[in-house]
């Protein structure tokens, strides 16, 4: 059973038509695709310098952007793969999220990032279909963006952020 | 230490700019992005039903192909985002390596395909740096694909499937 149908007894709503709802700019629906992008796939690594030198000399890809994101514990690369982005992350102290995840889990596919056009409103409807977020409302990502981050709990194991640019 | 440099002394051959050999046809240099798109970030769970149920309802992400991937022991839902796709997999037998997979990991991320135009050059670039393959050669694919799948070991703990649609 799905974790959402034991919170949400609505969610197959869509199914039967039935509804009589009009949706409009505050109901977010299962008609409207919310994600516009994948803005990128996070891969936690030990040594950011040589995870860069594997996907340029493997595959050409080079480094787009490049941020230490204090209040995350991580320095990231950014490489742009067409119009998303494989995000290289490592952390820069011992009590980051992405420390405790490499000591627990090594390195690999940490997150995935959806590129949204309204954080708040992909949010607000991860909440009102029983999903658990980590972030209650949207903050300062890196290069700009506003994200949030829901939990794997309710997303079948899969940490997603949410990227509006 | 890169994996990589372990093998490959040369790897930062592209830094120098001292080597005198002309690219051609056969030699995949860093100066060439071979990743043409993020294919798909694959997602193992272990209800299917449940995990389309999530996306729909929660994203608006609706089933765009589904297949059963026999020789690999898994069913398939691709969902749509922009030129990229979420492929969220299931084991179809006990011994399928994403039942092994789940068994050891749980439900998440499982690997990231990345498009390229030509499966087989992209797989020799892997090899011609030093990394390991799964796949020695390209195979069939789900939708009509031609994949090969890097190891995870020489990829910073990455499960990399090379796409050539």
């Amino acid at each position: 059973m799905s974790p959402i149908a034991a919170t949400n007894p609505n969610q197959n709503d869509n199914l039967g038509g039935a509804e009589s709802e009009t949706p409009d700019a505050e109901t977010f629906g299962s008609d409207e695709l919310l994600l516009t992008e994948i803005d990128h796939v996070a891969i936690a690594v030990r040594d950011l310098a040589a995870a860069i030198d594997f996907y340029r000399d493997t595959f050409g890809a080079t480094v787009d952007h490049r941020e230490v994101v204090e209040s995350d514990g991580v320095e990231e690369a950014l490489l742009k793969v067409a119009d998303s982005y494989v995000q290289l992350l490592t952390p820069t102290r011992d009590d980051s999220p992405v420390a405790i995840y490499l000591d627990k889990k090594g390195e690999g596919l940490h997150h995935v990032g959806y590129r949204v056009d309204d954080c708040a409103a992909a949010l607000q409807s991860v909440k009102d279909h029983g999903g658990r977020v980590i972030d209650q409302a949207p903050r300062p990502g890196s290069r700009g963006t506003t994200v949030a981050f829901v939990h794997p709990k309710t997303s079948f194991g899969t940490l997603i952020e949410l990227v509006e640019e």
